[in-house]
């Protein structure tokens, strides 16, 4: 796909005439997704195909027909739920045809292992221009349009769009959002994915009108760096809220044998979403939340919420919560708290949480709300907690009469508490456009999720993710494991900074090559057969002297002569400095990344490490670095000098564009580089090439 | 209270004759009171006592007096809800009429700075003998004796007895358990807590039949030690479930506002929890999720879970959320998978998740669980997301069946997704005593922390927790700051081991002082004036002879002149092993705590410590240093000889016997401490005394 021209959907989800294709009887899945679609109020067409040309029971008006070329007029979209082995043959005459969409319910296919039959599918598709969702998903929704073609609970109007991988998520997430009153803009299953998925759905949604929030859940990926760029676009408009699944060892294997394909590892994942400006949850009820959020309220502007609360307690464990995610419960100012003085009682606590206690009053809340939303709070959270002997509905007025109609809105996210007894206030707080969570501590998630939003896209905005970059020639004309000679040959005109080095191949060059070197030196064998140098005694240290650096080339020399000796690199010792290690890998999904951590006896004690898709720009080198705890080591830990941070950034950097330019590179580890006072020293740096 | 008899709150709970104190005007709390009260079939009888002697508007069976004086007889339990001025003379009324127990509904005490009458709530109670919940709490619920002595919905009857310190929370809690079908056995709000609190509570709450599980929401702590003993001691027979509020800065500032005590360091209530063995949630939900699989499941034996489920994404959802919290999802053994072959369908997925498919049916639920029980398995999730078309209710047949009579039974937990649609098969489940949860996440989360109450308890068996240990005598005669030459013959007899050292306190005494000491030489000023050392120049490091230890001592001695210079510290300088540090700190909560740490460079760049309530045994103090990051250095990281780990644990053993024998210890630090191949050896340390 190519990404600046973006496939219209239109006709996808507002479809003229409809044909369904599969058994019509009464318990199976055609006949209940022409249950669902009349039910739902469907306004166009719908025909029944199937082999005898039967109509669906209980739907007299609905005609049927034995195949598509029997159809009064072409369909706009095809839904087939015929059993696996018919799916290609009715694909391809919807082809023939000139149907433009199709969404294939059937399972079957590569999830259970048969590949080939989903192969042929695809070219059938292919073949006619046919554009496909599926095969085994849920459907697809527009409530806009009434088009609920699915078996999954009708999704209420809402403005999420939402894009499932599995199907039973999508169905689970329909079900809940219906229980909470939550509604959608369009629902999409996609399955299997042979020919649409997420990419593509998030390119279309990004200008549809009737949606302003994007929810996804993921198991695998298409093309990782098509959906960094994409979400990184879209991000830009439109939050995208993820859950990717598969973050552990059996999730893993599940998403494994269930669509077929592997998914990515998650530190990786993790970096796709900090560079694309994503909003990741862990589960469906947080996903739910903070739709919600978005579709009704205005943007957080900054982090500082205040809690309004009629009790102690939950006001206590919402802005724990908040606290814990990186919002800002700061105590009232001295304003605030005159203004709420002049008209709340003298027992009540004035800082932040705010406790108009249990008296809390219509009133109450309201002249405190406003009073808040005039003050330097960038959002609010309103806390109720009811007696069966309290009526919400009327703190649900003061709550809304508060923030209706102001000129600079704010985020107000109210907790009605609990149960049936706060159902009617719930319901004034929904009317009135505020959305209502069931604890503080989910509506503390919501406003900090909208926060991470707001920082993410004002970072976003002028830059360009993932920019195209030439390609630069091929590293050397071998394959596999590079000798150091050759690292070095490459890097160091590339920019890339080594301690004093020369390479020799036989004694005599000793003495040449030490008077240019400063002493102590380390020497290190060169040999193609020796992979892991330290294992085999192939490096020595702490040589003083000329002396030291014969015998030791001498021993080595010996000791390797059978093993393809080539010769020995000889390189003044670093020895000052903050220990870090850097490298490039090839990820399956995403393709080149580069990687900065803890170096020494620190890589594996902290795990202190920041990944990055490449290339990336300088902006987000120092926010990896800015996420290692090592990096307070940089600026003059304990007395030490300050280290030299720029040189670090742009080390990265220039590991960025080679990850870019130089696609043969498999592996690249600088282990370790020394961050000086002035610039950096890679003290050891290998390169692995691709098999040819 | 002396822990050993704990006292009998059995009238408390069931009273056969109960006065409500206060206004029976038909929208005051009384009468909400007398209301709940008879509408929970509460089977005593009920008299309304206030000044005009007045019966309950529509309650006319129950009879009005003016005071107590004038009662028909002495009632079990009082409830207070008079205004604030008049409680303490009520309290003393009753007092003389000989009630035994009371509840106090009215606020206005400490939580808004009204601590004098308080008092005098708390004298006329000790008074009198009696016993005292409140004030400013939200009351209590019995559901097998039917008392419903509170404002908060009524509680269902159930297993977990719920003791809250907020009566909003508790509020709260009843009201969303109501809503997912989830029972007491109790419920106890107490407020403000001048006389019974957690510690009693749970002390009586053991030995109550109809309580199998206790859940605590807290925000400020009683007595800390009392409150750690406790716990241990009732985990043992039954989970105590602790939300701990005001882990945050504001939270903090709202707890200490509105209790009237501030809430201790969240580090060391998390060392209480876990060497009490109690379970912590973070928030309501949680906790009823734990409330609902303790009460209805049996023990978690081990931490392998199976993941049944009919459909793949939420399956991975379950199964990335259990591993994230420390349960195995293991890949089915052979066996089993031979078996579900037998008569599952090919396409499912026979690994673990355990893929029934959208084909699941109620024999195959049946058949899968069966099998799955009989497995290596500890416990089980049962997914099934259900479509407006399937008939969940049958599902849960087969799930039922599958759990029920077994004759080792395993824990089941169920979840059906999700809303109205799955609504008949929940009830179903329940009906059979399986719990239902709203995610996989969530039912992962239960399993989870019940397999942590196994733990702990098979840990705590057999253990003595905070025992009593005899008081050494004072330390020294001084207050405050401790000097070093003070402080070495204060620990070296008690077994701490530090370098060779010598205190001179003049020139002459150099060279027999050096002639037993291995250079080079560490020294250090010895001054009451001077607390920092270092900072002044007081600490010489790398002496190589007796020359430089003569000019260093000289030059102090010089420079020292006015700061009252007692001498100097001689000592070999340390400069093997792994640098750590470790100490003792008082805790006004909690008593002595031990610290040990990271140390060096990674104190604060690790953040990497562990804390425990002294005294502890050798277990605990092994659990401490299994929870540092740098434990891992101690077993000969990298090829560098492993340390003495032993050494470290006597160590922490002789600091925790130290804290407990001595708490005229207000502060000790060990900084650095060198632990070496063989031993420890302590380099710095500094104590310092409480003030008289």
């Amino acid at each position: 796909m190519d990404s600046n021209s973006s496939a219209n959907f239109d006709l996808l989800f507002d479809p003229q005439t409809i044909a369904v294709f599969g058994s019509v009887k009464s318990n199976k899945i055609a006949h209940q997704l022409i249950t669902q679609l009349s039910g739902g109020g469907y306004p166009g067409s719908i025909l029944a195909v199937n082999p005898k040309g039967e109509r669906p029971e209980g739907f007299p008006a609905i005609p049927g027909f034995p195949q598509v070329e029997a159809l009064p007029h072409r369909p706009d979209l095809a839904l087939i739920c015929v059993p696996e082995r018919f799916v290609a043959e009715v694909l391809e005459s919807c082809g023939q045809a000139g149907v433009p969409f199709a969404v294939v319910f059937t399972s079957g296919f590569s999830e259970s292992g048969n590949t080939e039959q989903e192969l042929r599918l695809k070219a059938a598709a292919e073949r006619h221009g046919l554009r496909l969702i599926g095969p085994n998903c849920a459907g697809i929704m527009d409530t806009r349009s009434a088009l609920f073609a699915s078996i999954e609970v009708r999704a209420l109007p809402g403005k999420t769009a939402f894009i499932t991988q599995s199907g039973a998520v999508g169905g689970a997430v329909l079900a809940l959002a219906e229980s909470r009153g939550i509604g959608f803009s369009k629902f999409i299953s996609y399955g299997n994915r042979v020919d649409i998925g997420e990419v593509e759905l998030l390119d279309y949604l990004v200008t549809d009108p009737a949606t302003e929030v994007i929810a996804l859940y993921l198991e695998s990926l298409q093309n990782g760096r098509e959906l960094l760029r994409t979400i990184a676009r879209v991000s830009l408009s439109k939050p995208v809220i993820i859950i990717k699944a598969g973050r552990s060892r059996s999730g893993l294997r599940a998403a494994g044998s269930h669509t077929g394909s592997m998914a990515g590892s998650d530190e990786i994942f993790a970096a796709m979403i900090r560079q694309s400006g994503a909003i990741r949850v862990a589960g469906i009820e947080q996903m739910l939340d903070l739709c919600d959020g978005f579709s009704n309220l205005p943007p957080m502007r900054g982090a500082r919420i205040a809690v309004v609360t009629n009790s102690g307690g939950p006001g206590i464990l919402a802005s724990d919560r908040a606290e814990e995610l990186g919002l800002e419960v700061r105590e009232s100012e001295k304003a605030l708290k005159d203004q709420l003085k002049d008209f709340l009682p003298e027992h009540c606590a004035f800082t932040n949480p705010i406790d108009l206690t249990v008296e809390g009053t219509r009133e109450g809340y309201r002249r405190t709300l406003e009073a808040v939303l005039d003050s330097e709070y960038d959002a609010a959270i309103v806390i109720n907690v009811a007696t069966p002997f309290l009526d919400s509905s009327d703190l649900a007025c003061g709550i809304a009469e508060a923030s209706a109609g102001r000129k600079h809105p704010k985020p107000v996210a109210a907790v009605f508490m609990a149960g049936a007894i706060v159902e009617r206030g719930i319901e004034t707080l929904k009317r009135n456009g505020i959305p209502a969570f069931p604890t503080g501590e989910r509506a503390a998630a919501v406003l900090s999720g909208m926060h991470t939003y707001t920082r993410a896209r004002r970072i976003l905005s002028g830059r360009t993710i993932l920019p195209n970059t030439n390609r630069g020639g091929a590293v050397a004309p071998a394959h596999g494991p590079v000798l150091e000679p050759e690292v070095l040959s490459f890097l160091e005109p590339l920019g890339f900074t080594f301690p004093q080095h020369r390479f020799i191949i036989e004694e005599d060059q000793i003495p040449e090559a030490t008077a240019e070197l400063a002493y102590p030196l380390v020497m290190k064998v060169v040999s193609p057969q020796i992979l892991h140098k330290s294992d085999v005694g192939g490096v020595l240290l702490n040589l003083e002297d000329e002396q030291h650096v014969r015998r030791g080339f001498t021993d080595m020399a010996g000791r390797f002569a059978d093993r393809e000796f080539h010769g020995a690199m000889l390189y003044t010792q670093v020895r000052e400095g903050l220990e870090i290690i850097a490298g490039i890998k090839q990820d399956p999904t995403f393709g080149p990344v580069v990687l900065v951590g803890a170096g020494g006896v620190l890589t594996e004690l902290l795990q202190d490490s920041a990944l990055r898709i490449a290339p990336f720009d300088v902006r987000e080198a120092e926010d990896m670095i800015s996420e290692l705890r090592v990096a307070r080591l940089l600026s003059g830990y304990r007395g030490a000098p300050a280290l030299d941070r720029r040189a670090l950034v742009d080390l990265l950097l220039r590991l960025s564009d080679l990850a870019a330019r130089y696609p043969s590179i498999r592996e690249l580890d600088f282990n370790p580089v020394f961050v000086q006072p002035r610039g950096v020293k890679i003290a050891d740096a290998r390169i692995i090439l691709k098999e040819r």
